[in-house]
């Protein structure tokens, strides 16, 4: 077994799905959306999770498909939300159309996502859905605690984590977990499936915050520092803010408050600071034992070694990702 | 059984739900548009559905909350697409809040309303979600059309009838329908009540473009001629656009191309068009034939005839509603 059969299954059936026709307008947003690729990281764990329990897994391939259709409902909203202009460099959906068109659209992409979820099996069919129900709540809760964020200042490290837990990490627990459910995985492993994808995710959302500061320019495909231009309360940022006192502290909420600056020049200073205060080391630390914690997490999975291997190496795989 | 018994089970469950807690911006819009109000006409027609088949029909009162909720839901989003200031004499919730808080609890009330939807028995549970999502995607539908037709001129009876469809008269049909599956009626009685629900909304829609022209301004709540004021395509303008010609279409053209008039002078002008097409006899004959047709829809179901007489007695009351 390889990953490119996983990805192949993913692909032949993103490329059979209907999600509507008429009227165009609401459609369309849809399937450009989805055309806008991405790792597809979220239905490939749902696959390699239920590949742990059963050989079977095909029967995954559509609700898996319901995650991705619906963190990418979630994209489309977050876009109108944050005013982007841009999503995997393309222009967003409410930039190519309009606000409403990508409100309207969103919300039939919510409906899709429900409707490839009634693919699981009946036996399967209750649980599975009051789970994705309560992650898809999760999700906007942690939408609306990161809008909140912007205009707070005393944002907490835990409270940070809580968001990006909600925000991020629960669906990709969930996608592990519905593998489990489907794959009719016992419940303790279908408990470390979900605690793992977690942690995982936790570790993810903080590694994609070091990389913004951290990362190789050559590697990274965004700008590197983007961050810290837009004062983005990132696990860094809040950790700093936490950190500092005095003349650094100073100089840090200076740079935060200076409403017209040289980029490069901002970047360097809050690197810096970051520097002086071992915020990298920090965070390095704290990635690494979220990562760990998950790792442990799939430890206690009770399934064939040698099919945990293969979710282990994925995981790797997206732990040691540069970009 | 008195139409009270059902409508307390409702407030009474109304007042139990809980859509979430924090951050209180996600759920504070979702409380506070569901104490607006309104007739509760799509849950009550479920419980009586329901009730046409089984004396359990308190089993439907939480998925008949979840069609209220998705209701809701679509008035939430519509009123931001819409731009609308009020909703049931009340500042809308993108007024209130802020669009942001208005697209996100809208999503969370539709991922409530799924949940509410759960509460459907393990036997039933496929069929009223696929139909629930359906319908729900439909009503994405209608909503996109009618928002394309305030661009376009050319709007025929025909299309409109499809956009009243599917915006407003499907999640009728769908709201009896579900009764039906919960009481597990058999699959052509549940066919009539979806049928019956369709027609008698089709009507419904109508006769609120015909009151908003014709209605008694004491008794219509609303100010009469707002859709003649605001050029709305109505099935009353899109029938006298498809009738007027010569000099008529002329003077009516013209007062749906100045920008700058005297509100009651237009009113009554285009009512007096109205009436020389003889328009609100035309509307008054379509209006008849969906009633009478969604009533011949009821008279198809295998029920108990008492029952029946209850459900078409409160159709009735819908029918001669003057507001």
């Amino acid at each position: 077994m390889s990953p490119a059969v996983f990805i192949e299954a993913l692909q032949q059936e993103l490329q059979l799905t209907q999600y509507g026709q008429y009227p165009p307008e609401l459609y369309d947003p849809i399937r450009y959306i989805m055309s806008l690729g991405g790792k597809r990281m979220r239905p490939l764990m749902t696959l390699m999770s239920a590949y742990l329990f059963t050989d079977d897994w095909k029967k995954a391939v559509r609700p898996a498909l319901a995650v991705e259709v619906f963190h990418n409902f979630t994209l489309m909203h977050d876009d109108i939300m944050d005013q982007a202009p841009l999503r995997r460099g393309q222009p967003t959906v409410h930039e190519k159309w309009n606000p409403n068109i990508a409100i309207l659209s969103g919300d039939v992409m919510l409906v899709r996502a429900y409707e490839l979820m009634l693919n699981v099996d009946a036996d399967q069919l209750k649980p599975a859905m009051a789970r994705f129900t309560q992650t898809a709540a999760e999700v906007c809760e942690g939408q609306q605690m990161d809008m909140n964020f912007e205009t707070r200042w005393d944002v907490t490290e835990a409270e940070y984590i809580d968001m990006i837990r909600l925000k991020t990490s629960v669906l990709l627990g969930y996608a592990l977990e519905l593998g489990g459910l489907i794959g009719k995985a016992d419940a303790e492993s279908v408990a470390h499936l979900y605690e793992g994808g977690v942690n995982i995710g936790l570790g993810f959302q903080l590694k994609d915050d070091l990389l913004d500061v951290y990362g190789d320019p050559a590697k990274f495909g965004k700008q590197v520092g983007g961050d810290i231009i837009a004062n983005k309360k990132t696990f860094l940022l809040i950790e700093a803010l936490e950190q500092a006192s005095g003349s650094v502290k100073e100089e840090l909420t200076d740079w935060l408050n200076r409403s017209e600056f040289d980029k490069a020049e901002k970047v360097k200073a809050v690197t810096t600071i970051y520097d002086q205060l071992g915020i990298r080391q920090i965070t390095e630390a704290r990635i690494n034992s979220y990562f760990a914690k998950g790792l442990k997490n799939f430890d206690q999975i009770k399934a064939d070694a040698a099919r945990k291997d293969f979710l282990i190496q994925f995981t790797q795989q997206l732990i040691e990702r540069e970009s």
